[in-house]
């Protein structure tokens, strides 16, 4: 292989082979391809694209290049969900202890948060004692025995990925769908489920801003899925607005409490159904029916996906006992409200001004080594189509004594927008591609 | 400046500001700018291109990163010309005597041959003592004494490029023509020359293949010359076929010496007295009428020009007697003749070919690093139109007694064709741009 051959290649617009692309994958994991020349191939790919077939053999040479792990011994269908992003998205807290619940088997591995989007990981760590660094033998045994277990990426999950991903960053050939598709399907698959459902977010808190660019995403991971042997479907779902009321880690743990015991908002409560329904449907266990929702709403009801939460808390070290007492979980030192400036009805409401706020107030990270505040963010969030009075709150903002939540307050006030008529109603999942 | 921002607007299609490129130049320069986005860069810049204000401000940037002469104090106007490389181009030590017997100061920093594309330097050292790199102090000097000097390319000569142009040649990002005007100019303003004329070489046997190419590139080069504050034309010429009748260093610099002293292939004669025309009157000394070519051609007949060729020699400690005993150039060990396959007409003559077969026979560099043989290359080649007899010599091949000339010899071979009716005539300047 001549490296830079298959750049010339690819900025001609020419199809690679597969053995051409696992060999510049291979040299580049173990050092031999300098960073310079990748850079100059991720930019030859954002302007001329990949095909399927090579996204796919990228994805597949990214995830061998670490660890992959074999869940087909699981006592039932393994399937899991990945979201790309979003502001107040705590869906896999739930998702993961109801599928378990409905049946199946979910091995998930979870990234922390970085700039306005948070991580899964962050929120599982607001809760005291629990181990999301578990090793492939710990991890296996608690999704056979509990039927879910949450995770975090480990340094030997495809570590090409992890390298690629950073230099990306830095040579503005981050939005390129093949690439995304690689670096999303890399590391999902090297958890080894056999089903994996898509939650492709758009609008002014995603990564994807059009629900275009976020359907072509999505078409290329069930493409490229397809390709490498998995059942995959997708949903497109807003993410103009945020997800729920909560911002901001443990706030957002409790929230999920709320949902698992039967409460909390209907949008997390719906499109966690929606979700779940999904995997059932793609893995073939259950097709989607009136019926099967509403089992999936009874496990909810009825406490048993709240049990399976603690459960799985308590499997990994965790302190379960906040599921029934989400009093435990770290509380900021100062709770402020902010006022709504006018009465009427909350028009819009918008997740981008609401992710920074919640980050300035130390919910999120600026840097991957910044430290995050579990307890900070922003609860009791109005949404649009709510009835507000003037100088009624709008939200609560939480943080520590040591910030000055001036910053956050005048952003997060600048996220609302009124109106004297009640706003239209918008469809939280825009398209569903099975 | 965050260098990923300046990537992404120009992979966006956008214009950068003249700051933003001087600080990512000299950022590269120095170091703190990696290879790697640089590399993403020059990919955009592939894609993208640059304003001609863009390429300008690159060019000046580049320029400035190493010593820049000032020539401005010479007796007479200074001028220089630039080629973009050929088989067989061994014009500039025919024109730079001619331009100095004409008036003109020619302060010429010339480089190697790489690749197929041989190098002025790589000539001019054939000839015992001859010493390319004279400081800038005594380069000054003979340009003033003499008015002409050819030296070499020092480290301090646009760094930058030096840099970026390694880079390029390993990220498939050579062939942008914002990149390539930059890189020409950079050098070539760098010598301080206040008129430039290009010829700008197209065809099998140079960097741009199409006319079409040449033209976009020569323009580019006059465009951002003007820019520049400099007085610029350029000559796209056919290198399709070779240049005169010898391709080597030794045996170019016999052939050039022939010219020098009013004889050899009436190509080169004619090419040179163009170029000199166009030095001369983009300079406003002269403008381009018969009587100054008549002058020109008279400065190679009655022996001014070759006299001119043997002072600069003797400036810089060559030995000058060679321009009037070519014999005590360095002569190869073993010299082949290939022969006719066929008689009739020379219908084409491949110059790409007739280079590869010289740099096998050991003229030229596979790699910067490479030794060369002097008085390896081809001589006695005959060109289209040329009768010959079958069995007759097509051209000679010379080489030292350690290369196997099997290779070369089929290669020669190759690039000859046949016809029994005379070929059409074609023009060597294809186009005059002032």
């Amino acid at each position: 292989m001549v490296p830079q051959w298959l750049i010339e290649r690819k900025r001609d617009g020419g199809e690679l082979a597969e053995s051409d692309i696992r060999e510049l994958i291979a040299a580049y994991t173990d050092g031999s391809l300098p960073d310079y020349q990748m850079a100059a191939f991720a930019m030859a790919v954002y302007f001329q694209g990949m095909t399927d077939a090579e996204t796919a053999t990228l994805t597949d040479a990214m995830m061998r290049s670490g660890d992959v792990l074999d869940m087909s011994d699981m006592p039932c269908p393994t399937a899991d969900k990945h979201s790309t992003g979003g502001i107040g998205d705590k869906i896999s807290l739930i998702l993961g202890p109801l599928a378990a619940c409905a049946g199946l088997d979910v091995p998930m591995i979870s990234g922390r948060g970085l700039g306005i989007t948070g991580g899964t990981l962050d929120k599982l760590e607001s809760i005291a004692g629990y181990n999301a660094r578990l090793d492939a033998g710990a991890f296996r045994r608690v999704v056979a025995e509990v039927g879910c277990s949450i995770i975090g990426q480990t340094a030997r999950l495809a570590p090409a990925d992890r390298k690629l991903y950073a230099l990306r960053d830095v040579t503005a050939t981050v939005p390129s769908i093949p690439l995304i598709t690689a670096s999303i399907m890399a590391k999902k698959l090297a958890e080894g489920a056999e089903t994996l459902v898509f939650d492709v977010k758009c609008g002014r808190g995603a990564f994807m801003r059009t629900r275009q660019d976020a359907g072509t995403l999505a078409r290329s991971l069930l493409r490229v899925g397809r390709l490498l042997g998995r059942k995959v479907a997708a949903l497109v779902t807003d993410m103009d607005r945020p997800l729920g009321a909560t911002i901001g880690n443990a706030l957002e743990v409790v929230e999920s409490i709320e949902v698992l015991h039967g409460g909390g908002p209907a949008d997390i409560r719906a499109l966690t159904i929606d979700l779940v329904a999904a995997m059932l449907a793609t893995s073939g266990l259950r097709a989607d029916t009136p019926a099967l929702r509403a089992d999936l709403a009874a496990f909810l009801d009825n406490g048993a996906a709240a049990a399976k939460f603690a459960e799985m808390i308590a499997a990994q070290g965790g302190d379960a006992a906040c599921v029934d007492d989400p009093g435990r979980l770290p509380v900021a030192e100062r709770v402020l409200e902010l006022p709504a400036p006018r009465g009427g009805y909350v028009a819009d409401v918008d997740a981008g001004k609401l992710g920074r706020a919640a980050l300035l107030l130390g919910a999120g990270r600026r840097a991957t080594t910044d430290a995050i505040d579990p307890a900070a963010g922003l609860s009791h969030v109005l949404r649009a189509g709510d009835v507000v009075e003037a100088g009624a709150p709008l939200l609560r903002l939480h943080a520590s004594n040591a910030v000055d939540p001036a910053e956050a307050t005048a952003l997060a006030a600048e996220a609302f927008v009124f109106s004297d008529e009640p706003p239209e109603t918008r469809p939280l999942v825009l398209e569903t591609i099975l």
